[in-house]
């Protein structure tokens, strides 16, 4: 893969070559290619499955539904193409009576924002990466991407660029609509590129940010999307134990030990009152798991040094032990670790024991009460993806209602009932959160609302209709959603809102 | 007004207070606030113009259609919150065919950010300033308003932020909805205060930079949205000259002297073909204006430094001189300067020509040949607000056509047969364009999208009815639009774009 300057330099102008091109295909010819690149991946299965195995440790039924996903995320973003809402058309009427003096015809919609560069992810090898949701929400705001390969699976990036560059490019697609460039000097360089409009990330905080500093300190600065660490607190009350303990423990040590525990929603601590008695359910649960891969050496020696603080902490106290072994190629593998602590020893050792441990590990925190929850965390927690509660069926409580307000100004995504991890990908989907969970919690990588990153708004003032893009047009012809604002309502504004005084 | 550390915390913490309170107010509390707001500005009008003609110089004409403007604005957002579209509420139902295994059920929303901090303009003491755009937004997001005031008209912005106070808190706000700081250092210390979640700024690239970079230094990063510099571009077609002139000039001369030019969408720039003939147009239309206040001594000095180095600019040719006195006390007295330059010696002394001229200033570009135009603008040109074009009223052409695309790919709105100044406040307004115009393109800071600045999306995933906000609930009290995505659509995502391989 390409890393000189000079290559920097060549793929730079050929994705700024490309922009105009295919941000003026039309949404039918944008969809089909996509689905086109899809199709090509679902088609290259074996042979990609089988690199990306080799490649991550990652099992060969994950990796499977992973790449069906990647292909369903192409597949989503060419539907929102083609349906339009995305455009946000907006279409204000000439007004002679307007309020504040005559009101030309103003016409607004997103426009793509140019070239986009994606750094890709080592625990995603097909969803967040060379045709992940990042490249797939490009694509369909009309951008060409350039993705920074992740060193762990260099050969599926080479691999999986050929196969849907080729799709895309025979598909209406300009030549360097998908390209990619590996190591660390060449990502920072092409973000310093005046040609990248956008970039996106999914990694660790320390890379994330140092990332987003460069792109903040560029001559002109460009908006940076990084999903960096999140440690999913989960909450279950003592009616949720009384209730199903035993589904609770089996979905609860399903979430932390599926793909090693190298997921971003993994929950990593787990509060539950004192007394909860499911050590022995956590023990028949986790220990029949089978000695798992981890994804590389850097990934299996950071786990190494963070279970290690973590059992070293005073007061804490493992339920589970489980296993890491790492080879000496520097491979690592492990079994789920589970340990527990009591609330006032967390807070006392917060600084040893608050952090993403990636990998299958989870730190049960034992509470005395209800009440407590929202102060605890208030202590404990910065920004996270994700916020978990299980409560009983029929519960209903001041705490509870507090501890759902909490999560949702602490998180991107509340879940009731169930577990963070599997995310779903499609309209109603939120996976970013505050800071650290990301760096600009306005916006989403998961899910049909991540094509807004890539968009920038346009407005038309007096243009006449021969010269306005299609989506703004009277006729419409590609019969996308047009909010139109007729003339004449300026002067009610409001009105109905007027108190008596 | 408040400047020492201990104000700034009391303050920031007041908005911290207040924010889950306003957060949580019905639409029609939240919209019957504003409105009162609005009544209480337009009650006080005879006072506040008097304060503010004193403190600005501006006239009293100017102000009153400001100050009418600004409640307008707050009342449009009245409107916008009891809509309730902003909140872009998204329903995925539950699935369990969905094609990437059992969807649970998803609801999105917007919610508002928190505290923000609003950095206020010098030259509209009304509509950007202590009530202005920024802060109608950010109260309709829900979301409390700390405004760090200008030091052009201090007075006016504390007895409006008194009025505004009072108005919304006996309407159903919390104490401390908006207040208002006063200071460079203040400002700067609240930009770096953990409770401040946004900021939004109107003022010069130099200072929107500045605090631009503190907001991405923090060690929790905030989205700041900077307005800064422009020189909008405007450009004359030969067919335009041959068919109205005189309107032309006339226009043109209305919009780069009304307000002494200080206003950030004033054409600095205006391209005329070669062999025109508008020079004694622009003589007789600009000579009869009489000599205006500029607004305060720093911008004075600032407009003569500039007028000097454009008048002192080789290749660089008076048409209407125009004149600026500075009195002993600083402040700035100015006619309007007209100055014209070949194409070829803008490009040689591009450096010294290309800035912004804040006052009523503006430079005519002689161009030989409409194709050359685009080359030019790629040659001269950053990001901008606005672009504006007049061509013949039929006229049609590849260079016409590819100047209008010039102008989307480089400015937030692209103007038609008019002028960009008067910004229609309304739902397709865009103001904000690529840097340096703003910070940040993907918002506008005038007209409805405004208020997408202020939210955050959260998702709610199998939370029951019981528990959900209003928005996200089935029978939906708030009547509010809610986008449902019903089971069993994503197996067909994409088929409709399939190719035939």
């Amino acid at each position: 893969m390409p890393t000189l300057a000079t290559d920097i330099d060549e793929i730079a102008q050929r994705a700024a070559d490309a922009a105009p091109v295919w941000a003026a295909t039309t949404p039918r010819t944008r969809a089909a290619a996509m689905v086109a690149a899809a199709d090509a991946l679902v088609g290259a299965q074996a042979e990609l499955v089988a690199i990306a195995q080799e490649e991550t440790g990652l099992s060969e039924a994950r990796l499977v539904g992973e790449l069906k996903r990647t292909a369903v995320q192409l597949r989503l973003f060419a539907d929102i193409v083609v349906e339009g809402s995305y455009l946000d058309v907006r279409i204000d009427e000439a007004d002679a009576a307007f309020a504040l003096g005559t009101r030309p015809d103003l016409r607004r919609y997103n426009i793509p924002v140019g070239p986009v560069l994606n750094f890709s992810a080592s625990n995603f090898p097909f969803a967040f990466s060379v045709a992940g949701g990042d490249t797939a929400s490009a694509l369909a705001a009309g951008c060409p991407v350039i993705v920074k390969a992740h060193s762990g699976h260099p050969r599926l990036s080479e691999r999986t660029a050929e196969i849907v560059a080729a799709a895309l490019e025979s598909n209406g697609a300009p030549t360097g609509i998908v390209q990619v460039i590996s190591g660390q000097q060449a990502g920072v360089d092409m973000l310093k590129d005046p040609r990248i409009s956008a970039a996106s990330f999914t990694g660790s905080t320390h890379v994330g940010r140092m990332l987003a500093d460069i792109a903040a300190a560029r001559p002109a600065p460009i908006p940076f999307y990084g999903e960096l660490g999140s440690v999913n607190p989960a909450f279950i009350t003592r009616a949720a134990v009384a209730e199903d303990a035993s589904s609770l423990v089996d979905g609860f040590v399903a979430s932390i030990s599926g793909s090693a525990g190298q997921l971003c929603t993994k929950p990593g601590f787990l509060f539950v009152p004192v007394g909860h008695n499911l050590d022995s359910r956590l023990v028949d649960s986790a220990e029949p798991i089978a000695e798992h891969r981890l994804l590389n050496p850097g990934i299996a020696e950071g786990y190494r040094e963070r279970r290690d603080v973590i059992l070293g902490t005073a007061g804490v106290t493992p339920v589970v032990e489980g296993s890491l072994r790492i080879d000496d190629d520097g491979q690592g593998w492990a079994t789920p670790t589970i340990v527990r602590v009591s609330a006032s020893d967390l807070l006392l050792h917060r600084e040893r024991l608050i952090d993403e441990a990636f990998g299958p590990l989870s730190v049960l925190v034992e509470y005395d009460d209800e009440e407590s929850l929202v102060p605890l965390a208030d202590e404990l927690f910065e920004g996270n993806l994700t916020g978990t509660i299980h409560a009983g069926s029929e519960e209903d409580s001041a705490p509870l209602r507090s501890l759902i307000g909490w999560i949702t100004r602490h998180a991107g995504r509340a879940v009731f009932g169930g577990w963070p991890t599997g995310v779903a990908v499609t309209l109603a989907q939120q996976h970013g959160g505050p800071w650290p969970a990301t760096t600009n919690d306005s916006s989403t990588s998961v899910g049909g609302a991540a094509i807004s990153r890539f968009l920038r708004p346009v407005s038309y003032q007096d243009v006449p209709q021969r010269l306005l893009p299609e989506p703004l047009r009277d006729d419409n012809p590609w019969g996308v959603p047009q909010e139109r604002n007729p003339a004449g309502r300026s002067t009610s504004w409001g009105e109905a809102y007027r108190t008596a005084s």
